[in-house]
């Protein structure tokens, strides 16, 4: 265990009903005028929107709206809608969405009190000022609800590139499970292997010694894993959508993660598909991860063997090797069993398209990737390839 | 799962060395003049005391520093730190040691802005204000550096009573695990008693579907089991310590415990022995606690038979209820084996006494008390003389 900081000051307000309350929590902040930025119609055609803006005014928080965050959402949106922001004074961001939105709005409020291009933050320049962001979070996924992290693709240059600082940690979160009622299924099981990569990235570690935290991503993982067939069957079952809510704010907010090393390789392999190929980020790591996990087998079999005996139930036995293959098997025939991908060819992503993923990999990253096993691009070619 | 508001603003600082950046921290949360709390000398002749308010000294804080708190904190030396405070003007406290430190930094805190008797505050009076507080951390225990709760024996009345607040939630804490080292062994093992009794009351719940919270309980007691003996067999066992330092503030910051009803029928019922005999609160639960189990057994055998299962490693069967009798049967082994009481007569307190537990008991919570099972008078009394 070595040392860390945390520190997770975000409220979090979960419930059915919640969400009708935002305006509240807005004032609370001291907000006046608030960005409202979502994505797609679904939250507008369901009139959940329509709820929350209203509580914005019986709260006397005045705002604009502005809809059209897409999936991997990109640079163009966020220098719009910085514009935006400073043309109408608002000094409040409000993400309704899932990650995408929740990312473009954190993009946004280090943008707005920032004179250079937002996307310096994207290239090194630590975050030292925002405006706040508050969520409505309606898709259980990236876990931007809880974490100091925003990515976003540099469409000029096709780069999916992330950012990190405390003042990103949105000051609430209102997680109500009913605004995941009709998400499609596709999308939920994207958002389910978003959430387990986000623990995974977290448990294979060099670090020794991490009695709490590997027993907590355990659980996590546990719980989401008895949880996500329930929501695929039946995406109105409230109580398995609201555990994978908080078990997705769980796997992001660096709670499983505190005094280890991390990884994170996996992230940058998928980020490259999204980037060039705009493929769902959850389906990418659904077939990435698997392909890492086999390629990284060896660097701590032991390691790999406790992850499948707690989680996987893979009966104890000596050969650890062959117990941590048995986990790696069982964790992709679950994503299988959730109707997504395992293979480069169900993204519509071709094998000749392997060597740019490894040139923009290293553009984007350097020479190694990821810190379990430090990834030359030579390995990052293996594991692409692996996952045709 | 029910819905919840969830909000932990502290900031925990981990590892070895980190007491000596405590003056920094309270100069971040604008501290000019702190008061600096301890309990017995152990701090002081350690060294550890002065390299604390050396680095007060370092950072441009003021102090004044006074020694004194006792295990199961009275009110006398709290009405005293009170005026203290005030006449030297403080505007932090800063606890140096255990819960029973913090709990009275707690209230002394909230006391300073407080015109009337600070008790008021444990009698049902909300805390609404109160001076910042910090926490350097020495044994893992209360999980008071992350919670909002305080617990005070009133010494007139000879009742231990608690109460929470948001504002009582440490501006940060810092958690040392090289600070326990000199923990005698007993002090330990009733800390660990503490800390997985912050998991039980938790745990047994009438709330259905807690998948998350069940697993990340389950979690927590696990990392405590399988590190406790660890740091009996030797007490300077680096990661042993660390991961119980942890373990006992996830146990009570309340991340394990949200979206659920909670029971503290047995704190409730511990209490009573600390407030009338002066018995240490972990030894206090080593002997209740079980009792609790075994006469709540029939309230739901599954949750039972589930702990058993996941954290006592009771072998599945379909006699659920022998599953659950076994794991607490387990729990009050593992107990002992740390070295810890399992009987009244252990702790010096006579059969005898029973009427008064149950009198004070009374007094201190009404006609009943605990939810997973409403205990009358007569249940504590029959729990009382299972510990006998």
């Amino acid at each position: 265990m070595e040392n860390f900081i945390f520190k997770s000051p975000t409220q979090f307000v979960f419930g059915a009903d919640e969400h009708k309350r935002t305006g509240k929590y807005i004032a609370q902040c001291g907000g006046k005028k608030a960005l409202v930025l979502y994505g797609g119609g679904s939250v507008l055609r369901s009139g959940r929107l329509q709820e929350v803006v209203e509580s914005l005014d019986a709260a006397g928080v005045d705002c604009v709206v502005q809809g059209g965050v897409q999936p991997n959402p990109g640079s163009s949106f966020v220098y719009q809608a910085i514009e935006a922001a400073r043309a109408e004074n608002v000094d409040f961001l409000l993400a309704v969405g899932g990650g995408s939105v929740i990312d473009t709005a954190k993009a946004v409020a280090a943008g707005v009190p920032y004179s250079g291009d937002f996307l310096d933050f994207y290239r090194g320049r630590p975050v030292e000022k925002a405006l706040p962001v508050g969520v409505v979070l309606t898709i259980p996924a990236a876990g931007s609800e809880g974490s100091p992290n925003t990515v976003i693709t540099d469409e000029e240059n096709k780069i999916k590139k992330g950012t990190k600082s405390d003042c990103l940690r949105p000051q609430f979160a209102i997680l109500n499970p009913e605004l995941t009622f009709t998400l499609p299924k596709y999308q939920s099981a994207c958002g389910i292997c978003d959430m387990m990569s986000h623990i995974l990235e977290r448990y294979f570690t060099k670090t020794q010694d991490n009695a709490v935290t590997d027993r907590m991503c355990e659980a996590v993982l546990l719980a989401v894993k008895d949880s996500a067939m329930r929501v695929i069957i039946d995406s109105e079952d409230y109580q398995a959508q609201a555990a994978l809510m908080w078990a997705g704010m769980l796997a992001h907010n660096n709670i499983c993660g505190v005094g280890r090393e991390q990884d994170w390789a996996s992230h940058a392999l998928a980020h490259q598909l999204s980037a060039l190929y705009d493929v769902a980020h959850g389906a990418a790591l659904a077939v990435v991860f698997p392909a890492w996990l086999r390629y990284c087998l060896d660097e701590d079999v032991n390691l790999f063997a406790q992850l499948a005996a707690r989680v996987w139930q893979v009966p104890e036995s000596d050969d650890k090797r062959q117990m941590g293959l048995q986990g790696i098997e069982r964790f992709q025939d679950f994503l299988r069993g959730l109707g997504l991908p395992s293979k480069l060819e169900h993204l519509d992503v071709p094998a000749e398209a392997i060597p740019q993923l490894v040139e923009q990999l290293h553009a984007a990253c350097g020479d190694t990737v990821g810190n379990f096993k430090k990834l030359t691009m030579a390995d990052a070619e293996a594991i692409y390839k692996d996952c045709q």
